[in-house]
């Protein structure tokens, strides 16, 4: 079974609005076994709504359609699905008490506006939207379902998961499997020249994504079939092979991040974790702190922009940054280890680095980045030569940073 | 002219990855005066890509393409688009040259794939990626446009600022011109209503769009004509005349944002910064210190996340912990003031509040925060009671911040 998206709304075709939707929709669909085949974004027009229409269904069984329900003149789905469907608009009951359940639990007066929401198209099924005023509307033609949905991500939503999802399987016996592995400290074309025997080696119903991104490279296994447990076994064993030629770079899997990963180590060890930061500025903090109960291991930072600060809150002594400068090994490692004992903790980070555009020089150049990660085992400290964005430097020495703390974390464990 | 755009990749056909890059392609167009038809998400599949393409150059005029350029074997569209242009695959000296460019900067070896990316089809105009290894393709065909970029969006970005959109509008004789007005503390239909009669006089030629942002309402003017100082005299008038209305609430202009209106205001008059931050975790000095120079004013911070850090290294009282709690009017104005004096600066700015999911109380519920200016006249403090989603309340605290902290600058000056 294949589906298409259709998201109809002018909002998304002038870029005011990211259609988030149909990633969402596709996620859903294809944990559902349900292939994407296309996902396409038109404006509030008739004509436009008529043919997008009439071209997923030569394509597709499956059409789930969002935008374009509001009660206002600019939105024309309705109207165009009883052309599409020649079907006359109708009053439904059903929708109707649902929509003034919503009014009187909200205490809002009831518009003439809302009561033509409960106007369907003859013929079709209603999908209740307890989230909101428009309707939801389920149509067959000629053995293609289309669903059209409001646009509003968590009525869409709850419609989806409740109602629209569990109509549909039941009807599709294929089976997708995805497997995400996430590696680091690895180029994307090193790693493919590494992985290629292995990649060659893959059953035909196994596919291969890479997916990189500033400083990880995702490697995506979708496996497609009927027999959900063989898919499920021919990824472990695909997985189990990759092992040998790339476990040095895998650090998770799937939606993992490293600031999951890192709190996972950490509470399951009881262990504490400070940082130190001069060029990331608090980006490793603040990335750390993204995680809900993250104050149960962290436990603060000192962002030491200035020498001055690098002194008096860490420690770092005047004669290391004077005789090697504030971006160097011993600033780093004094950083981290300064850190650790003010702020008391098991483990600490410390990053310092030229973020640019201005301060490079022809030993340092813009880019360079050292960063140190303080231990009970001691302190390890690597230099890195990044580009010559300051923003994306900025990121890429957080995501460095995390990187070692990860590895030492994890050695520690070993 | 109509544009279209595809974005190849099966990444997001399986909601792996939200695509982005079509939002901000369709402002960009939009803002150079060029509608977007249709944007279409499609699979790394030769067939697909080829349809897609013959039915876009149908409808529209200039057709932007990203994605399935990488130098992998499941990246096919450079073959695919010497299928769709029947052209050889030829080597550019000039990708070449960009591409090596990048390897050496970096220090990294150069290997056979990336080689490979410096052939493109016979025929097509290059775009150097100076921020990638896969070069941009500017196809013209029957009086169509085509042009093929990375998915990667900085890259994508780069491009399509210095070198497609430039390329776009010289082929047309419009003008058109964009102001964008920044304002904070006031609501969109507060502000809506307070400036109608403003907006009702704008010119016929001048268009007013609103687009709110956490905090913040943007006010954006877009005039259109063919002659671009009668458009420019316009569009200053309209500013001078909301002066009077809403003046109090406006901040910036087009691109500014509050850490480079705030940088601006600090080295003016040569003083310095620091923050003392808990919930907010780093993500204000992340934010500060993103900014090139900013080393200049801002000196330093502490982030701290225990009550321990607080005390040893802000100076916080014990008692006032332990009768007010972390998140409290006295607690944030002893933070900043501990700042202030410890890392020996201007201005300190310091959050606590209750990010979520756990943590709140009937008292104070998730959401509640506090926030602190310390300055050489003075501190004030003020209470901020945010939503229940970690992510945004996060967010909103530092916009907050930074809000108070430009108010209490501006406040100074004057």
């Amino acid at each position: 079974m294949l589906a298409e998206i259709i998201t109809i709304g002018d909002e998304i075709l002038i870029g005011q609005v990211i259609d988030t939707n149909s990633a969402w929709m596709a996620e859903q669909l294809n944990l559902a076994g349900i292939q994407v085949h296309q996902i396409t974004s038109i404006s509030d027009n008739r004509e436009h709504i008529l043919t997008t229409l009439e071209e997923a269904s030569e394509r597709a069984d499956i059409i789930l359609i969002t935008g374009g329900l509001g009660p206002t003149k600019d939105d024309v789905t309705k109207q165009t699905l009883c052309e599409y469907f020649e079907a006359e608009l109708v009053f439904s009951q059903e929708a109707f008490n649902t929509i003034n359940r919503i009014f009187s639990s909200r205490r809002f007066p009831m518009t003439e506006l809302n009561r033509l929401q409960a106007m369907v198209p003859e013929g079709c099924t209603v999908l209740n939207n307890y989230n909101g005023t428009a309707p939801g509307m389920w149509f067959e033609k000629n053995g293609k379902i289309f669903v059209s949905m409001p646009g509003v991500p968590f009525e869409m939503k709850a419609m989806v998961i409740d109602q629209v999802l569990p109509r549909i399987t039941g009807q599709s016996g294929l089976v997708i499997l995805h497997r995400t592995i996430l590696t680091d400290g690895v180029g994307e074309s090193f790693l493919a020249a590494k992985i290629e025997p292995w990649e060659d080696n893959l059953p035909s119903f196994i596919k291969l994504a890479y997916l990189p991104q500033p400083g990880i490279v995702r490697l995506r296994l979708s496996a497609t079939g009927t027999d959900r447990s063989v898919l499920e076994e021919a990824i472990r064993k695909a997985e189990t092979e990759l092992m040998p030629l790339a476990g040095e770079y895998i650090w998770g899997y799937d939606d993992d991040t490293f600031e999951e990963v890192i709190g996972h180590l950490l509470r399951e060890n009881k262990h504490t974790l400070s940082t130190a930061e001069s060029c990331t500025g608090g980006l490793i903090a603040h990335m750390i702190t993204g995680i809900a109960g993250s104050s149960d291991y962290f436990k603060g930072s000192v962002i030491a922009y200035s020498n001055e600060i690098k002194e008096s809150m860490l420690g770092v002594r005047h004669e290391t940054l004077l005789n090697h400068g504030a971006v160097s090994e011993l600033t780093v490692i004094e950083m981290a280890e300064g850190t650790r004992i003010r702020l008391g903790t098991d483990y600490a980070v410390s990053v310092s680095g030229i973020a640019g555009p201005a301060g490079g020089t022809p030993e340092k150049p813009v880019g360079t980045t050292w960063i140190a990660v303080a231990s009970p085992q001691g302190t390890v400290a690597k230099k890195f030569l990044f580009g010559d964005h300051r923003g994306r430097n900025i990121q890429r020495a957080a995501i460095s940073a995390l990187s070692m703390l990860r590895k030492e974390l994890v050695s520690e464990k070993g």
